[in-house]
């Protein structure tokens, strides 16, 4: 499967160095099949590779001894929020020791006045943002999953309200990362602005655990906004909505999330969270702001989504139909799988201009009509971003070469429409034949040579990102 | 003088690449020793240390041509905008060839839908948005100076409204840079999120020339304000005008910009700019939206201001009140050089988080009356950054030595208190020696590690940041 294969594996060293760190960590060093499995990958359809050992370190300092170990025997090391990840990255296909920061979860401080807050990897989006509630205070990122902190940033993880407070890539201040070497980097000070040396902030960020192991993250926060309002509206075609999209953006409403449902995906929102929406494409919106602020927003796309063809424009501020409203967006990818009971769904994760949004969307519904595919279609469309669900029988070779087809060809379309393969979801192993693909030899072989000066042994997260 | 000495020579080297040069650019490779001096610093008292030769480039492939041909030779590269920068950074410390960018100053595309805009490094902020008024969209990252925005890009400026709309790191999209090997990176696609590999944009965006040659942007566009309006509040002491702009970014007002000038600065504006601002610590602001949005904004603001003891809140939409107030601020620079005629400039650059802004301001306003020492302080309050313009007769070796003493307990404090040595100058030269006191060994080894795996011969711009 493309990407997922074994690499050579150091034999002597894995089990050189488990003997070592088992005279250290003892029973905290775990080899049992069952939770070697666990810390692979489980959320998609590409194979599960095992770690051969689980620690989950309590501090810094362990995970430099780790480190310091697994140097010393050229032993690969592989980082573990929460497994949530959709491409492989955590899959261990040289083996290694798997890190699973589930223990390092403390929230160490919170600056209610200067918006941040302090704390380890291994504290999930909605652990923080319970901790946060009587701050008046929230962490915007929100990916969907109850993904660690840690793995969002390893990730450059993003969301479904990326357009109003952009992704980790925004959010995260500063961290701690451990290197190979076992030396602690600190990558910025608590300042809101820097401009001391290379962004090695955002460098890590997104690395996917190649660079580095994330022990601390400054995280920014905002004000929960004083008023939330949800609207709807159907459109008779996905270029109509597109359109409807890019005008609310160039008249400056600050939406807080602007998503697309297709109308397959509307059928199964209906179906699942038994709702009534039009199955035609469908805008969910969500305004942050003052009482009028959301009003006037709402009523402003109110304006342009009729100028563009919309229809059964609703809007509401009463808490539970707003979350009703969001919960069938959160559920979108279970209801989509109850369109094919048994089947596995895989996600693409394109990116491309807004102008090229509505072209990129509608060349992918008719592909998979052509093929006879199934895949319901969401959309962060403020950003240009949108995943189609492929449900696949993975059981049948012959529906998944189809499937690959199908992703390969996405993938290559938005790359020639000036877009990504990955606006979220990252490379790890399943998009790692992309990378080169998208950005030119130039750019990789620049990231071939950060990684070789920051982990010469390649024990970093091997055989992800197609950087060996 | 801090950071600025001479580096070794390589002066066969230098002398071979220049006879090289010439046989290719002939005349375009300009020698003379006042185009040299213009094109090394110039901004404050660092000393000016010309390079030995100054071509202009007419494209990407240029560049790569005058790059291999100094790689071949071992020669410095030092990519010059238009010398705006405050810290040395156009320097040339070990001689070598200022590449000069304003010959490519062309827009090459602006995508008004996608909100973007592609373009060559050497054209200035004023003449992007003077070339943007009619798409309705502006560039809005504006540090004062009508520098180049490769110069912005490399430094990592930003300015009075990077509380709106971040800094230079959130604004570039994707670059084209040539490295030293004389291959050409391209950083990212046009999406408008992405999470395809390493970070290489903001890599670099703020690594001064240190790591490749920009040779085009892709910039983040906003869309012009339907309504724009302008306040002002004065308040007794820089404590309550801080309390104010804490509560203020709590709330949740999007500010688009709040400027702090302290008494002195307001004196010294109220004589340039024949004004009758109150003359104690004064905070100006700058309101975008909707008709209704702002003036709601503003009056949000004026009961905050009220609340922490400010008087004479004033509130204006009409353009030619607006820009009388901006262009006075605009204008603190030379109203702050009146009040010392004859004497030279040189600002601080420190960045707090916003909850240690007042003890940080309050205790260089201390220290500066216990030294005797005239400087006008403005601040960028909303993100924590504020500049103390020292006022200084350079020919006064104590005068010079009492300066250099102030900025660098300066720096120590606001390293001290989580903070930073520069919000948005860049490290330079003049700031060599803090970077590593602020970010510690690790950081500082890494980013060697990077800058040795890219510029293996350290020809791009040496002598700068700290990395040799």
């Amino acid at each position: 499967m493309a990407g997922v294969h074994d690499l050579a594996r150091n034999e002597t060293g894995i089990a050189t160095a488990i003997e070592v760190l088992r005279q250290r960590f003892g029973a905290r060093l775990e080899t049992g099949q069952a939770l070697r499995e666990q810390h692979a990958h489980t959320t998609t359809w590409l194979r599960n590779q095992p770690p051969d050992a689980v620690i989950c370190p309590t501090s810094t300092e362990e995970v430099q001894a780790i480190l310091g170990i697994c140097t010393e025997y050229r032993v690969p090391v592989i980082p573990f929020g929460a497994g949530s990840s959709l491409e492989g990255h955590v899959n261990a296909p040289a083996g290694g020791i798997s890190l699973d920061f589930k223990e390092m979860n403390a929230i160490l401080a919170v600056h209610a006045e200067d918006m941040d807050c302090v704390i380890q990897p291994g504290v999930t989006r909605k652990a923080l943002n319970t901790h946060l509630r009587a701050t008046g205070l929230f962490f915007p990122v929100d990916p969907g999953a109850d993904a660690s902190l840690g793995g969002m940033a390893a990730t450059g993880a993003s969301g479904t309200n990326a357009v109003r407070y952009g992704t980790m890539k925004d959010n995260v201040l500063s961290l701690k990362a451990v290197l190979p070497s076992g030396e602690v980097v600190t990558t910025a000070q608590r300042a809101r602005k820097t401009s001391a040396g290379y962004d090695l902030t955002r460098l890590m960020v997104g690395s996917e655990g190649t660079l580095g192991v994330i022990t601390e993250l400054t995280l920014r926060l905002q004000g929960i906004p004083e008023a939330v309002s949800a609207a709807t509206c159907s459109f008779p075609d996905v270029g109509a909505a597109c359109a409807a999209v890019i005008a609310t953006i160039q008249y400056g409403i600050p939406v807080a999330r602007i998503e697309l449902l297709d109308a397959l995906q509307v059928r199964a929102v209906n179906a699942y969270s038994k709702l009534t929406l039009p199955e035609t494409p469908l805008l969910l919106l969500e305004f942050h702001g003052s009482e009028a602020g959301v009003a006037e927003q709402a009523r402003a796309f109110g304006e342009i989504a009729q100028e563009m063809g919309g229809h059964g424009f609703t809007f509401t501020t009463r808490e539970e139909d707003r979350n009703r409203l969001w919960q069938a967006r959160h559920d979108a990818y279970w209801a989509g799988l109850q369109l094919r009971p048994g089947a596995r769904g895989l996600s693409t994760d394109v990116c491309v201009p807004v102008s090229r949004l509505a072209d990129c969307v509608s060349a992918a519904q008719d592909r998979l009509a052509a093929m006879g595919m199934l895949a319901p279609i969401v959309g962060h469309v403020g950003d240009g971003n949108f995943h189609c669900l492929l449900l696949v029988d993975t059981e049948d070779a012959a529906e998944v070469a189809q499937a690959e087809e199908f992703i390969g060809w996405l993938n290559e379309l938005a790359i020639s429409m000036d877009g990504t393969c990955t606006g979220e979801h990252g490379i790890g192993q399943g998009k790692a034949g992309y990378l080169e693909r998208e950005l030119g030899q130039g750019a990789m072989g620049m990231m071939q040579a950060i990684k070789r000066a920051v982990d010469p042994l390649n024990i970093l997260n091997p055989g992800k990102m197609g950087l060996g």
